[in-house]
């Protein structure tokens, strides 16, 4: 794995880093064995994409921008896999933003939180950011969830406005959106109950997203209506497409 | 996750029984990380054959039944993924078909390839059966193979003639090939290298799989001649037809 990783002209360069990432934050304590299970499932799906970011999410991307800079109370939502393949681009999205970021998981322990804000709190050193990490402390609770995932911060998911939540579960993206918020999913299964659960949906890989979300923020977009299953039907399609041109 | 695997209700139910027996491995040491990603793949790829067994990949499976029943030196080979979801039912295959089974991994450990032989020795004691299992002791080398992974037995694999080896790596596919076996393989993406290489491919989940010849080994089926390609192109248009009409 290492060797094939280091090697960028390999042809699947890109996915080996991605898989060590994640095997990296495995190891420290940041997922659960399912976050693995998942990642495998968007791998299958990004290869059905084509392993590109469509000329459709990127317009999602761009919209996503434009509602995260317009909002009151911007946050967003990490887990373990979003923290192990993107953790430093998010905060990054985040410190341009001003918004904060929450710490966010389906399965809760108290050593997968410390791993989590642990390894974030040590990029934010890093990179000099002035960014407020959320989630040791959760003090409100999402309704209509139940149990420890149902956990969250009344001055950050709570009370939020607008919310980017990658790579989430279907229930909680439900709960989310009957709260009132505008919800930004990432997904890469056009069909799964997040995608269509989201009032705005990027089908797209995490770190293509999260480094096109970044360069869309610092743009000027215009704010368009959008019709969010035009985005997942655009996808549907492209996957459909693919497969029977292979 | 144990709450509602034990509800045999649930829609997700064998999907989060595999995925928990799994789970259960990687805690016993069992698998290495990228395992876990791997079964995500096939999960998405199951998803999209419809989680059904096919009547061709049926078809394929009596044929797999067939070879193996007529071969001279038959062995099945297991690895992580395979000894966690399927190990019971692939001894119970072995001790139908009076063959060994052989653990090959392909991240070699010592501690993972006990944890397998261990896991192994206990259904064989369990369930009372007269087989053996090799992999322990390795004193052959499969051609064209670099590294642990070309370790293998000289009275298993190495001498065998006819091999199933479920959800394998598409190198050491290749290499049993290049070695004039006649190589049985188990994937759900009809597209990989591994599926493209065998001689005979069976696109179905390893479970359902594993069930199917069972039964298919206790009955009389005919030998035909078979076009793999077909195998794979009959699971393919099913996987776009599925895509397309969702």
């Amino acid at each position: 794995m290492g060797e094939i990783a280091a090697d960028s002209s390999h042809p699947r360069y890109k996915s080996l880093l991605l898989r060590h990432r994640l095997e990296k934050a495995a190891k420290k304590g940041m997922l659960a064995a399912s976050a693995l299970i998942a990642h495998g499932r968007g791998e299958a799906f990004d290869y059905l994409l084509g392993e590109v970011t469509t000329a459709s999410a990127l317009i999602a991307t761009q919209q996503a921008a434009i509602r995260l800079n317009s909002a009151k109370r911007p946050i967003i939502c990490l887990n373990g896999n979003v923290v192990a393949l993107a953790g430093k681009e998010l905060l990054l999205v985040a410190d341009a933003l001003n918004c904060p970021v929450e710490v966010n998981i389906f399965y809760r322990t108290p050593e997968r939180m410390a791993a989590l804000l642990n390894h974030l709190q040590a990029i934010k050193e890093k990179l000099n950011l002035d960014i407020e990490i959320l989630g040791a402390n959760p003090d409100a609770k999402i309704p209509g969830l139940e149990g420890p995932r149902a956990n969250c911060t009344s001055k950050g998911i709570f009370s939020s406005d607008v919310i980017l939540v990658p790579l989430e579960d279907g229930d909680r993206c439900e709960a989310l959106v009957a709260m009132g918020k505008f919800v930004i999913v990432v997904d890469l299964n056009p069909l799964s109950r997040s995608a269509r659960m989201g009032d705005l949906t990027i089908v797209d890989e995490l770190t293509r997203f999260a480094e096109n979300l970044l360069t869309a923020i610092g743009e000027s977009h215009t704010l368009q209506d959008f019709d969010n299953d035009r985005f997942l039907s655009d996808a549907h399609n492209r996957i459909v497409s693919n497969a029977t041109n292979q």
